[in-house]
């Protein structure tokens, strides 16, 4: 038998708790609030997206109880892990239920990819069950594959109607959303009887507009994170001995970085987006921390704590050039590069291929980053930005610049630091009581859009610092929070990407505090996330999210 | 003000439980219960101690309440962190208060440094009562200097009678217990009056014994780290494409890995003790590992778990040999080697310098790690075998030897790995309850220990298995654990460490169900510490004490 862990026995019986309009008797009628345009290039959107551009906002309203034929749903994990995917799933399964106990709910295997392939299991209540408050995607796997091309579409529809299926839900970041989104259009084009329905989830925190306050799992990750690195500012402040550099997963937002900046309030935390904003290059950042590392050292503080966002590189606009024209070096001249064998040489000949700037700075890198930069490609043959180990490099720059300050007699301490990289710890926790609820509430509202015939929306819950019964279900045009991108030399429709605002009141908190967070030791110790207890504890909503709406 | 967290304050609140005999109205009277012995070499150790050797084993049982002189006491914290030594402090003080109010309590700064260099600090119950239940050693910090030499002693005790007191409790490891006992032995000699008691601390888990169970951090290291072993075995189900190699901290000793092993069930758990036992080649876990990787790479499974102890290096008998070699060679031949700037040189001369065999596991190792061996020294000029990434050098050879497998056409997967390492992230995390009630229990214990007039006593807790009323408090002679051990160059007495009893029940259990393990799936979540809720799970015992003494 399986064996399942003491907590998560218990924490099977906990009921996610759901907006007040979805815990009355009577089922729900939606509302239409005026028509909807998209965030930019309106014109160009419009036209892509005929059938589905314009449509209004929708909120519920109760109603009597109202009798509908049955029907069956489909739903898609996409993309990376975040904590509450399965309760998506059960709270989409328990709405349908209670549409109409003869409702089924297909589950496709292994991502988008599983719809195309047809490869799907039925979601039984027993199975739906035993993943109640889980963390993980394992209940159907998630996957990669985009779905982006009419032949795509068409196999899929074909799979679709021979299970009877009427509605898909696709939960997923802003690809996969926009995706749902194309999907949508092209399905109410052929008339093909099959609504699409998106919802919002990725640790990175990056998928938030207007009408999203927050995708789900960003809350659970981003706990996970501050609790370990509230654990080890412990450890530095005890040992008193070594600085931790600490990079944070989220590809190219700051979001995470700065959530757990707040909630831990360590001596520095690098924003990507400031580093662009400001033109910073990689010296001006190392300066920036040696920096801080001298001025604690003078007060006889000889430890501390970095965080990093996994993106940082790709923020720094010199580093981003570098990159480019190695992408480039590679594609043209990689039999040249080959037949050098001493590292040595190949970094001379590597930087004499590049302009002086991006050589100059090339050959200023620590050896086995610049031959790391060179050696590993992606499957593309390009630079793997995201195996370039940001937090060691930082590391071994600090130290060759503590040097320096050191034989000018500006700093006086014994630099030895340790790394870590969080991410793959955090994206399949079981969700925190706000993302158990939240993406219960997420779920069990798509089965309201379903129910009331809607397609081409976005799963919307808002008001999100109030309490769950004061939650605000709805649904959001996928059109309305999209603008032309240029993507791999194509201008495509996306939905557009939430970086850190700088101007917004998270990012101020940081910049408010951060010089005195630098200097002092003023660390807080958030701890393992409780599901149980004080419901202050259990039910604490993450800053961004609290300084963004509160 | 400073900030604390929502679930610091929350926890603030906490009582630990303590054993009943400390939970009456009246005082304690130590019983003695016979003569002892050391665990081997009892005559020599007998010399070495000869007015603190065959001390009895102490319990306790209850009096009326009797009045004792006030009486100030020393704390100090030894070596690495681990959960609970704040709670060994506040249990001190509150038991030292319980005999008398006027009773003062002064901790020594930065580890036994502290008491050499006369840095301390009194402990009020202000200032207690906000590290109660917490986690780290920030309350008064820690160090690694080794008390061992008699004018330490001498300067210590000059300190110790400036503040007038009489008594010093030593929270440590083996080695700093080992020391509190020459401590002991040597203030008795010269009539110091000082008592000196030792506390069982490390996360590691091998100081236990005939009369220690456990140490406390233990439990709460474990927990932490299991619950993120179990974060990424869900990751790796949900995502099905990547094997993860987790290192975990534990320098000699693999209790953590098999107590992690043993609640999240991975695919594989390497214990040291076991590769040692079995004269293990480094090759010989490179094909174990990759052929359970080409077997459940067979079902279709090209995901899994490898736990790896951070010890493992030194565990195999061909590397210990090799690392020896290279010790010598950096000795000796030191600048010969720095004349070489080719790597490929370089380690072609390291290799003609060593043994034919160890020179041959030398060139086989990947280029990085063989470099690392040379280049990274600790203090004493030596291999730094702590700085090896076991974790990547396996993902290395493992990668190696599937792609000769391919070749053979006897592995058809596709191998892509992630490393992590963890260790700091479990030191100073909060104290679970049962490391929260058993550490406030030895600081409690260790207060009736002094005020029964007892030295050269470990403070004991045992019976942990049951719930904390009917733990049974008492005391270890610290000679009792001792034996002769040759420690560079010399014959010393020591508290002997408990390596894996591959004998032992825990090690029988992992035996029993690893095969089952490996090519299926068992995971099991354990999630964070939970603080609040139901008992079961709050106050979980860890799987080795369970086996160990149930």
């Amino acid at each position: 038998m399986e064996k399942i862990s003491l907590l998560q026995q218990e924490r099977a019986k906990y009921r996610p708790k759901l907006p007040a309009i979805f815990t009355g008797e009577g089922s729900v009628l939606a509302v239409e609030r005026g028509k909807t345009e998209s965030v930019d290039d309106q014109e160009t959107v419009r036209t892509l997206f005929s059938k589905t551009y314009g449509l209004p906002l929708i909120s519920f309203e109760p109603s009597e109880k109202i009798s509908l034929e049955p029907v069956n749903v489909g739903v898609i994990l996409s993309g990376g892990q975040a904590p509450g995917g399965h309760n998506v799933i059960s709270g989409l399964f328990d709405g349908l239920k209670a549409l109409n106990p003869e409702n089924r709910l297909y589950g496709f295997l292994g991502g988008p990819g599983g719809l195309v392939e047809n490869k799907y299991r039925e979601l039984t209540a027993d199975m739906i069950n035993t993943y109640r408050n889980t963390g993980g995607f394992d209940i159907i796997g998630s996957g990669r594959t985009k779905l982006e091309k009419e032949e795509q579409f068409d196999k899929g529809l074909e799979n679709l109607k021979a299970l009877g299926i009427k509605a898909l839900v696709i939960i997923g970041g802003d690809d996969s959303n926009t995706n749902a989104g194309i999907l949508a259009e092209y399905y109410q084009k052929i008339d093909a009887g099959v609504q699409v329905i998106g919802c919002p989830k990725t640790i990175d925190g990056d998928l938030k507009n207007e009408m999203i306050e927050v995708s789900f799992g960003f809350d659970t990750a981003t706990k996970v994170y501050s609790e370990l690195i509230g654990n080890i500012a412990r450890d530095a402040l005890s040992a008193k001995k070594y600085w931790h550099f600490i990079k944070l997963m989220g590809r190219s937002a700051s979001h995470i970085a700065l959530e757990c900046g707040l909630k831990t309030q360590p001596n520095i935390t690098l924003i990507s987006e400031e580093v662009e904003a400001k033109g910073m290059t990689l010296g001006d950042i190392v300066d920036e921390i040696a920096g801080t590392i001298a001025k604690r050292a003078e007060k006889g503080k000889h430890f501390g704590i970095v965080l990093i966002p996994e993106g940082l590189i790709e923020f720094i606009p010199e580093m981003k050039a570098l990159i480019g024209e190695l992408n480039d070096v590679i594609a043209h001249r990689s039999s040249e590069l080959d037949s050098k064998d001493n590292p040595d040489e190949k970094r001379s000949l590597v930087s004499s291929m590049l302009s002086e700037k991006a050589g100059a700075l090339y050959v200023s890198l620590p050896e086995d980053i610049a031959d790391q930069l060179i050696m590993d490609r992606d499957p593309h043959g390009n630079v793997q930005v995201s195996r370039i180990e940001t937090e060691k490099l930082l590391i071994e720059m600090v130290g060759e610049k503590l040097k320096a300050l050191k034989e000018k007699g500006m700093y006086t301490g014994k630099f030895s630091a340790q790394n870590h990289f969080f991410g793959y710890e955090g994206r399949c926790a079981a969700p925190s009581n706000f993302d158990a609820d939240y993406a219960y509430a997420l779920g069990y509202t798509a089965s309201a859009l379903i129910g009331t015939g809607k397609t081409g929306y976005m799963s919307s819950v808002r008001n999100l610092t109030a309490p769950a019964s004061k939650w605000i279900a709805g649904g959001v045009p996928l059109t309305m929070m999209m603008n032309i991108e240029r993507r791999h030399g194509e201008d495509k429709p996306v939905i557009r990407k939430a970086l850190v605002d700088l101007k917004g009141k998270p990012f101020e908190m940081l910049k408010k505090h951060r010089d005195q967070w630098a200097v002092e030791t003023c660390y807080v110790y958030p701890g393992p996330i409780q599901y149980f207890g004080p419901e202050d504890v259990t039910d604490q909503r993450s800053e961004t999210l609290t300084l963004e709406h509160e």
